[in-house]
């Protein structure tokens, strides 16, 4: 058991988990004026979009656009999905600051999501590390365990899979991994369990995780991996969120909230909190029929919290 | 930190500090109903009511009635809540099992709630200490220290205050003391300081932990408390509850949100997963119109938890 970090970073990944699972295509002038805000907010980790085939996810079409517009701002650390060799050439192409790529713990959901099984995208992981090298460009790689406490469409995920995926990703030369809960299947138990494993293998290498609250325990697991040390977190501004191939994936930790816990524990995070949920009001209204999630918009932050800690 | 506990009551307070802070009167028999679900889905502590004049809160105005029905469940620890000597004098007359008296680390909030000052109160609790030991009852009192993290109308409070408070209960001869976050401020940080603390004054006598998901963080802040071991958490049936003197306050952790958390953790509670869904519906229809909460109900357990671990 560590001590809590001292900082921890709030990747906002609204623009790419969030947008992915609804059905509304916010319009590339809001996707600018999302960045342009949250940045404003101090945001400075933002996943962009993802370089798919726009047939599958027209939401997220604009991708190369809205991280033209991310790479004009100084110190932002614009991220973006890349599902194969195809989509890495193409953030490779602009530069992206870095790629994450999913690698499902489930089988099943790997063949569902990627039509590969897990160690087929393993080797197009090799291939894309062997892409970047020989494109000179210093595009970080992150590895992201999807499905990593269980599954919606296989159920069960051994841990021992989950460490075994981490281990090849690594030998396959990647930067970073993170531990994902997919579905909201996690408690704080099997979250201090499971990181704990894996930062045996990963060390420091293991940089991020991401909760869903779909079972409302988003928050607990946050605060059993800092407990670890994990001092990265993703969440989506107004609690969007979910996996196309995922049925019942719903809802990332909210921007707000996970900030709202952190500023109360005196972690600080870089973030100023009025912008935050002035930007979530934003967003629910670009989002207006799809639902939205989180707490702390609805009660406010409590009397106790100092201006100077809700802008830590 | 102590090894999380095997085992875990969740202590049912809907009747008490759910249906006081909603102005829908439930009628005696659907309490009644109410109780005999429960009991049935395998819960032995449930508060039932408070000993406070009627026209206060005419909503628990059969709390007798109510206590009486309770009493006739075989292993079923019935709790009243009870504001003053006239009200412990109630209960020693029903011969509840245990009475809850409320004493706020809040100043403010003390006079707002019980129109005494914390010093006032713990007199009071001396008197009622004294009477029961003359009634001859087996009536156990607990005092529950109310905004202990904090007041909507106050603001801060200071834990040397709640460890003072604490310390003068026990010194005044009552069995047993819990900490409640009244007013949702708590975040889990708080949480193990504040415990940690207090179970140095009260050891084993600290029984229980009572939180609000005012902002989303009742459970992290459960799962705080419960790695120093605590094994006891006030929940209510459908997320309600608040306090009619602290605005703002309002939604106990739900008895279903918390029960899943716990069973997904392989935590014990001896209840019924399923029953318990089918008593928060009927919950929520005697109190339509009313603001609910909690997420499990909405999404149902993750495919990965066994029969067997859902109703361990």
């Amino acid at each position: 058991m560590a001590a809590l970090p001292r900082r921890v970073v709030v990747r906002e990944v609204g623009l790419r988990d969030g947008l992915q699972s609804v059905a509304t295509i916010v319009p590339t002038a809001a996707k600018i004026e999302w960045i342009r805000d949250a940045y404003a907010a101090g945001q400075r980790e933002i996943e962009v979009g993802s370089f798919v085939p726009p047939r599958l996810l027209p939401q997220l079409a604009d991708t190369a656009d809205v991280l033209a517009f991310a790479q004009t701002l100084p110190g932002l650390r614009a991220t973006v999905l890349v599902p194969n060799l195809k989509g890495a050439q193409r953030a490779l192409e602009a530069n992206a600051e870095m790629m994450l790529l999913p690698l499902s713990a489930s089988h099943a959901h790997s063949l569902a999501n990627l039509r590969k099984a897990p160690d087929d995208v393993l080797a197009e992981i090799a291939n894309i590390r062997a892409e970047r090298d020989a494109s000179g460009r210093r595009t970080q790689i992150e590895v992201g365990i999807s499905t990593a406490f269980g599954c919606t469409i296989q159920g069960e995920v051994k841990p021992e899979e989950v460490v075994r995926l981490v281990q090849a990703a690594l030998d396959a030369g990647v930067d970073a991994v993170s531990l994902a809960d997919t579905v909201g299947y996690a408690d704080p138990a099997m979250v201090s369990r499971l990181f704990e494993r894996v930062l045996k293998v990963a060390g420091d290498r293991l940089v991020c995780g991401h909760f869903h609250d779909t079972r409302g325990l988003g928050l607990a697991n946050v605060y059993a991996a800092l407990q670890l040390g994990i001092s990265r977190f993703d969440a989506c501004t107004a609690g969007i969120g979910g996996c196309p191939h995922a049925p019942g994936a719903s809802g990332n930790v909210a921007t707000e909230d996970l900030t709202y816990m952190l500023h109360s524990m005196g972690i600080e995070t870089g973030l100023d909190f009025d912008r935050l949920l002035a930007l979530r009001a934003k967003v629910a209204h670009w989002l207006q029929g799809e639902a939205t999630h989180g707490t702390i918009w609805k009660t406010g932050l409590p009397r106790t919290m100092k201006k100077e800690v809700a802008h830590a």
